[in-house]
C-alpha cells in the first residue's frame, strides 16, 4: 500500500547515524558481566546507571522526562493534541551475559527516530513518546514484562511481595531501594496511547539467510513452557535386566526426541525445545529414578500451537505408560499468540516499500514488550537482522548499515501515526 | 556334583543365626548418613570405628587378627598347613546412603562360617581367614578395590598421592591420618591364598523372581563408561527454525533412548544406563549448546559385550553426524569380563545342592572383590537375594531367613576348601 502521509513527497527526517553507534557503545559499556557480555538486571547499580544515561540523551533533545512508578522512562516530545500518545522503544534490561543489542536498540532507535522528527518537521500532531521499557527479560526476578505490565495495569496484587530474585530479595524491596513505592504501581497504567511501535532485533537467522533488511513481525507466537517430572524406579544399572527397568532418564530420553521430531516436522514456525534436563541420583552407575526437563513449545498460529501441544502431551502420555513411568506436568507459561494491529503493520509495510527495501512478514519466536502492550494499545512491531541468528549472548551483533534502514522504517512510521 | 568331603555325612557346622543377626544391627549403626542410610567411606572415623568392631568379633572367635598396610583386617584361624589360605569376605566400605547389607553381609557370613566350622571340626588343614576389605566402593576416592587391588599387587606407584576425594585430601595424606604408611603398601600383596570365596547381596531382582534361594556367579560382567560430551549451537528457543539447530540435547536424547533400546533388543545380561545428563547453558529457553552424559554398558559375555559396545558407538557417530553434532567420548573405565574358578564354582554346586536348595547360575552384573582377586587367585562368589532388588539405597534388605542358607552354603564350601 501506499505511504498515504508522504504520498509523492520526499521524507525530510535524517538519522543521526554517528549519534546511534554512539549511544550503541555507550550503553553497551554499561554493566558488564565478570564472564563477558552485559548483565543489566532491574533496580541494580548498572541499571539505574544505564537509566540515568538514557535520560541525558532524552534531554539533549529537548524532550520532557518522566520515571514512572516501576522504573520505566518516558521522553516525550508534546505534540498539539496531547491526549493522544504514539510510543516506540523497548527495554533497558539485559539476560545474563547479554548482548548490546537486545532491547537496547529498540530505545536507540526510538531516540534517533524521535531526534530526526523533531529536527525535519518540529512539533507533531499527537505526541510522540520514547519509551524506555524498565524491565522485560525475567532475568533477575521472575517478573517477566514488568515495565509494560505495570504500563497496561495487568501486574497483580501482591506481587511485590511474593517475587524475590535468587538472594530472596523481593522486587517490593528492591523498588524500594531504588527509591521507587510500590504502593504506586497503580498510577503507571495508561489510557493515553494511540500506538505503540517497537523495533527490535530479530534474534533468528531468517532475515540473514533470505537476504532481507527489515521484517515485519506479523503475529507474536503462542508459547507453553512446562517442566516435567518423569518417576520411575532408582535401580543398580548392572544388576537390573533392561527388562526390569522403569528408567526416567530413558524415558525422558524418548519423550525428548520424539518431540523435538514432531515439532520439525510440523515444518517453520513449530519449535519445541527441551533446554533444560537433570536425572537424579546422577551417579554413573545407577539407573536414574526420576528426571526432570523443560518443554517450551511455540507456534504464531493459535490452532497448530494447540495441535503441537496436543501432539506432545500424546508423546508424553504414550511414553510413560509404555514404560511404567508416573509423569506430573506443571504448567510454567502458557499464552496464545498475539497479533500485531493491521493498521501498524499497514504503516510499517507502507514505509518499508517507501524506503526500497526487501523484507519479509513473520512470526516473532520470541516474546517481546509488544504481545504486553498489544492487548490495551494498537501495536507493532519490525526486526532488524541478527548477524548469524546470534543473541541472549556477547556475540550478539548488528552493523550499523543493517540499523538505519530499520530506523528510517521506524522515522516514517512514527511520522504518518503522529504527524 | 557331589560334595565329596561330605558324602554321606551329616554336615555339624551350625550357624549362629542370632549372633549373624546381632552382627547386622551393631554394624548398621555405624556411620550413619544425616539424609538416611549409612556412609562409611574409606578412612574416615565411622570406618575405624566399624574396623574396630569387627576385629572384636574376629578376636571373641579367637581368631589371630592382623590390619594389612592399607587397611584391610584379617582374622585368622590357623591350620595345620599354614602356608595355605582360604580366605572369606567382602568390603567394609558403603556408598553414599548406602545400606546394611552390601560388603557387610560377607563380612558376616565369613565370620558366622568359620566360628560355625571351628566349633564343630576344630583346626583346619588349611588356615581360614575372614577378609575384612578396607575399600571397594569407590565412594570416597576414585581407587576403586583399593583393598583387593593392594592383596593382589596391583596399586600402581603414585596413586597414593594422585588420587584425591572431593576436598582435595590425597588418599596418601588419609591413609597417614590413619596411622597407615603409604610406602608399606607393597607389602600388602599376598601370595599364599589358594581360594577367596564372596558371600553378597545379589543386588538385583532375578533370585526373588524366579524363587531361587542361591546364586551361583559365572562370571563377573564385563563393563566400559564412558563419559560423553555433545557440542553443537547454543540459540533461541523461539526464533530457531527446527531446521536449522544443532541441538545438543536433542541429539543426547536420542542417542540415550536408542542405546538402552539396543541393550534391551540384545537380551539379557546386555544393559547399558544413562544415569547421568547435563545441557547446558540449561535454561527453560534456551537451545542447548552442550550436553554430557554418561554410558555405562555391561555383558557378562566378552564377545557381546564388545558387539553392544560397538553397536552404541555407531548409534552415537551416526547421531552426531546427522544431526551436525561434535561428539567426543572419554573411556571412564573398561574391563572384560572376569570368570570364577570352575573349581570354586563346582564347591559352591556341590554345596548348594547338599544343602537342597533352590538356585540358579547367574552373571554378576555389579563389580566385586572377586574380579579383582580372581585373576590371582581361585575364587567364587554366591549371592543370596536382595529384597525387590534394591541395593546402594537406605531400603537394601535380606531377611535372615534368605541369608542363612547362603552362609551354610558359604560354610560347607569353605568346609571342603579348608578341611
Amino acid at each position: 500500500m501506499l505511504d498515504r502521509s508522504l504520498a509523492g513527497e520526499r521524507f525530510a527526517a535524517e538519522i543521526d547515524a554517528a549519534a546511534l553507534e554512539r549511544h550503541i557503545e555507550a550503553l553497551g559499556a554499561i554493566g558488564p558481566h565478570p564472564d563477558g557480555g552485559l548483565y543489566r538486571a532491574l533496580y541494580t547499580s548498572a541499571w539505574q546507571e544505564a537509566q540515568a544515561l538514557v535520560r541525558t540523551w532524552l534531554e539533549e533533545l529537548g524532550l520532557e522526562t518522566r520515571v514512572d512508578a516501576v522504573g520505566n522512562l518516558f521522553g516525550r516530545l508534546r505534540g498539539r493534541e496531547d491526549a493522544h500518545v504514539v510510543l516506540s522503544g523497548s527495554h533497558l534490561d539485559t539476560v545474563r551475559q547479554g548482548g548490546k543489542y537486545d532491547g537496547a536498540l529498540g530505545i536507540h532507535a526510538a531516540i534517533a527516530a524521535v531526534g530526526a522528527l523533531q529536527a525535519a518537521y518540529g512539533r507533531p500532531r499527537k505526541s510522540l513518546e520514547v519509551y524506555v521499557v524498565c524491565e522485560e527479560e525475567g532475568s533477575r526476578f521472575p517478573c517477566n514484562f514488568w515495565g509494560s505490565r505495570a504500563v497496561t495495569g495487568t501486574i497483580r496484587p501482591g506481587e511485590t511481595e511474593s517475587i524475590a530474585d535468587a538472594d530472596g530479595v523481593t522486587i517490593g524491596e528492591a523498588m524500594r531501594a531504588c527509591g521507587l513505592d510500590p504502593a504506586t504501581i497503580p498510577t503507571a497504567r495508561r489510557d493515553d496511547i494511540d500506538a505503540f511501535v517497537e523495533l527490535h532485533i530479530e534474534q533468528g537467522r531468517i532475515l540473514e539467510d533470505e537476504g532481507c533488511d527489515v521484517g515485519l513481525v506479523q503475529t507474536i507466537t503462542g508459547m507453553r513452557q512446562v517442566r516435567v517430572e518423569v518417576a520411575g524406579r532408582q535401580d543398580h544399572a548392572g544388576t537390573t535386566p533392561m527388562d526390569l527397568r522403569r528408567d526416567a532418564l530413558a524415558g525422558a530420553a524418548e519423550i525428548v526426541a520424539r518431540i523435538t521430531d514432531a515439532a520439525a516436522a510440523m515444518g517453520r514456525p513449530a519449535v519445541a525445545t527441551a533446554g533444560m534436563i537433570a536425572a537424579r541420583p546422577g551417579a554413573v552407575n545407577i539407573v536414574p529414578g526420576s528426571c526432570t526437563f523443560t518443554i517450551d513449545t511455540r507456534h504464531s498460529d493459535a490452532a497448530k500451537r494447540r495441535a503441537l501441544v496436543a501432539t506432545i502431551e500424546g508423546i508424553v502420555a504414550e511414553v510413560a505408560a509404555r514404560r511404567g513411568l508416573a509423569v506430573a506436568v506443571e504448567p510454567l507459561m502458557d499464552h496464545e499468540p498475539v497479533p500485531m494491529a493491521a493498521a501498524i503493520r499497514d504503516r510499517l509495510e507502507a514505509a518499508v516499500r517507501a524506503e526500497g527495501l526487501r523484507y519479509r512478514a513473520m512470526p516473532s519466536g520470541a516474546g517481546h514488550d509488544s504481545q504486553v502492550m498489544a492487548p490495551r494499545f494498537p501495536t507493532g512491531m519490525l526486526f532488524v537482522p541478527s548477524r548469524d541468528g546470534r543473541s541472549h549472548c556477547p556475540e550478539e551483533y548488528t552493523p550499523i548499515e543493517q540499523i538505519l534502514p530499520g530506523v528510517r522504517v521506524l522515522a516514517r512510521t512514527l511520522h504518518a501515526l503522529a504527524y
